[in-house]
């Protein structure tokens, strides 16, 4: 085999990799817009069939025999031919240090903890999920272990999840945001609440969709590619290639904002994948780099966007001519000031903007307890609420709105939390270095998103998975990640928005 | 090999063959639903990759050893098991008598000109689809000499849409028509036309959806697990088994019935797959047996059932619940005779049920007459024109809504046409021999399918792909087919509607 002939095998191999996961992607994705409730067993089965194809394509000993060949032409290979052989490579190497028994075993326990999870959440039964969590924590110290023997356990997941962060770097983040969060929440609580009368009201769920689209069109989404369809909960998903994005929303007709912010975060996830070069479609690299930069975009177009006082200015006569009624009372004024409510909560997906990076510090917490054998998972309902009452101030009324409200744990996410709030703090340096060259709220005041997505599909969006997350956010901004950026904005705009 | 693990792995050979007609149905189906425009191109090559193995495993030589081998232990294998082999290899034997390339060619062929008929019919350009349908009639000839030399071309296709039938029966059916069915048809006209007044108003889309899936229940339709989308062409497929189902329709805002008669249509075809006994799902027996068949099972819902006196007067009231005002006047009768005028024009898809069956006889005689070279494509057109003014009196205003009018031929469905008109006669026997012991008006009247189902699903839909339609047909009635027994049900309906 030459080294051509393997590359032309590499990349043929890709393309079938991708026309698995978009079978399987839209799968998913029907069962949660479309399909009738009946068929899930159904969908199963051809799951499974797919499934086994897919684990054979990508770690059977035919491709295993052609990434090891081209491992060995590393010099020889191009930048991006590299990446790829790298990134496939070290997924082969994780099946292969867990023994396969192993592995299907506690596949099988997520099915199961994620079914157990569900209804644990409805009944608020805690005692029922306890056995599997402590399983699934068992589990990821174990293949941690397997993995990466010299490394920390939880040090190995949170490198997986974001490739560079540990427990070292995450603890210097989370207390640089603890030493100015609380500080200055403590100062906003004590001002009067801010109104968000301005944005309740009736918005019929029909009149949403058409304003969703009209703002996904305005954020830079082209609708020839990326659909909109309603589930439970909002998600983002590509189906075998940038090419075919879908975004999901949840319309709440009593607050026409939440939906609005749904679109505009989901859309942000869009805009990353689709803005992929076009020569990355059906390889590997054709998604985002990590959880962290995807969710900096998401939440760059949220927040740092979204709940802009520019963007509202704009966005508020765009929206009454959905509901002309409804908002004909509003000002640009108390938009902003009804979407950026600071209010302590128990439950992390309905927090604001600054309480949001508190929620996921618990949770970090909590993990690097468990983790390290501190804290038994027995112990978690109680070490949860208290930190709570602790950093938000807040009695968590049950478990169902305590340690049960999230999926990660029973998916086997243990690691993956940090990520959503270094993806809040990057958006922090990216407005501020996009600010040197781009008219940031000029541009939102005019709804004019060009400048701003050029910038971004420029320096983030095209590469895909070809750098790590750490080199493309160092060449996109030009400097080391810095939490201090975060903490000064936060406290900037609170302290203008509550006249502290 | 034991003839025991042949069967095993012929069972796991199926489930895989399920599983890949599951993702490519949906691709299919989200295609047409919910896929933005832009993504057929990244669907397609998505399409490229499992259709590919889908082709391997199908006609693989693991599989035609395996299928045999099994062919020749049948005299041991149970009659199942024995239908299961015939129809795979019957698959088998087509590919294999066509040469690779030329199956290749003309799968291309079909792609490119269904994408001229489309444009074509747009522009009515038929001169542009012209040299296409030549392409595709010669084909169709020279495929049918490979697979069966001996056998009339014509026939040949005929019998592979509807096992059993040849010109021969054909011929005889369409003139048992032509003979009742015209001059019916001309006494009719004589008469002041009904009016459909009743049922013309402003019928919102949402209201009308909501109405569609209380209809889908009400004909027996399980909503877990047979879902409803919208399209711009009504369909119905199953997706991996009979458990997930889906239909479409299209709402027509001026018109509520038009829906109506679509769902009860589609739910028809629906009631036939998810009628598929349990232990068929994921094998090749887990569909209709045919064409005919399945349009015997839609068209029954539709006419025999939904355009009844005794349906109409049940579902007026319901109807009333969504559109209250819209049919504040309507009464049961006027319904009734709105959903049953007979009105020719040029167009099959909005056919009466008295006139549908000579738009296909038309077609059936301008197929025949081409595949025997009498007729050449070239002189389609006119001869498509003669015979709608000859039998329908119409004047066809253009190719548009003449010649070009279906999508069948530039898919290359030569003979597909005559299971149409052999569905719809097909039900006349079924409600004779219902009648016998169902009470179906006193069950309509009531908005009681269950023991019209119970029939159905008795005698015909839990066989799946067990029997030839031929013996489905005789086993469920009772004795052979006769068109007259169709004749004279319609001789009656419009004797009385009309007056005569």
């Amino acid at each position: 085999m030459t080294t051509e002939e393997a590359i032309e095998r590499l990349y043929a191999l890709q393309k079938k990799l991708s026309a698995y996961s978009h079978a399987m992607g839209l799968l998913n994705y029907d069962g949660v817009t479309t399909a009738p409730k009946g068929t899930a067993a159904n969908r199963g089965e051809t799951m499974g069939v797919l499934s086994e194809e897919l684990y054979r394509l990508t770690t059977g000993p035919d491709t295993v025999e052609l990434l090891e060949f081209l491992a060995g032409q590393r010099e020889s290979l191009g930048q991006k031919d590299r990446r790829i052989v790298y990134l496939m490579l070290k997924d082969i190497r994780r099946m292969q240090a867990i023994p396969m028994e192993e592995y299907i075993a506690y596949q099988m326990l997520l099915v199961e903890a994620d079914d157990v999870w569900h209804k644990a959440k409805e009944q608020n039964d805690w005692p029922a999920f306890r056995p599997y969590l402590e399983r699934i924590f068992d589990t990821a110290r174990r293949f941690a272990g397997y993995c990466n023997p010299e490394k920390d356990p939880y040090d190995y997941w949170l490198n997986e999840f974001e490739e560079g962060i540990d427990q070292k770097s995450c603890d210097s983040f989370f207390s640089a945001l603890r030493e100015r969060i609380i500080p200055l929440l403590r100062r906003v609580l004590e001002k009067p609440q801010l109104s968000d009368s301005a944005v309740l009201g009736s918005f019929p769920a029909a009149d949403q969709e058409r304003f969703s689209l009209e703002l996904m069109e305005l954020i830079g989404l082209d609708l020839d590619h990326v659909g909109l369809s309603v589930t439970e909960h909002p998600f983002t998903t590509s189906l075998g290639s940038h090419l075919d994005e879908r975004i999901t929303t949840h319309y709440h007709e009593d607050n026409f904002t939440k939906s609005m912010f749904s679109v505009i975060h989901e859309g942000g996830h869009a805009l990353y994948d689709t803005g992929s070069a076009p020569e990355l479609a059906r390889t590997v690299l054709d998604c985002g780099v990590s959880m962290g930069i995807h969710e900096s975009q998401s939440r760059f177009f949220e927040n740092f966007l979204g709940r802009s006082r520019a963007f509202c200015s704009y966005i508020l006569p765009v929206a009454r001519r959905y509901f002309p009624e409804q908002l004909a009372q509003a000002t640009p004024e108390a938009l902003y000031r009804a979407v950026n409510r600071a209010q302590p909560g128990p439950v992390r997906i309905e927090a604001d903007e600054l309480t949001y990076p508190l929620h996921i510090m618990i949770r970090y917490e909590l993990e690097k307890q468990v983790m390290s054998g501190a804290l038994a998972v027995a112990e978690l309902p109680e070490a949860w609420n208290r930190l709570y009452k602790k950093y938000l101030g807040v009695d968590v009324p049950d478990d169902r709105h305590g340690v049960l409200q999230d999926s990660h744990w029973a998916g086997g996410l243990i690691g993956y939390f940090p990520s959503y709030a270094l993806g809040s703090a990057y958006g922090a340096q990216y407005l501020r270095r996009m600010r040197e060259s781009v008219d940031v709220d000029g541009c939102l005041a005019k709804g004019d998103f060009g400048p701003i997505d050029a910038w971004l599909r420029e320096r983030i969006w095209r590469f895909g998975c070809l750098y790590t997350p750490g080199e493309l956010f160092r060449n996109a901004v030009g400097e080391d990640f810095d939490p201090n950026v975060f903490t000064d904005y936060l406290e900037q705009k609170y302290t203008e928005l509550y006249g502290l």
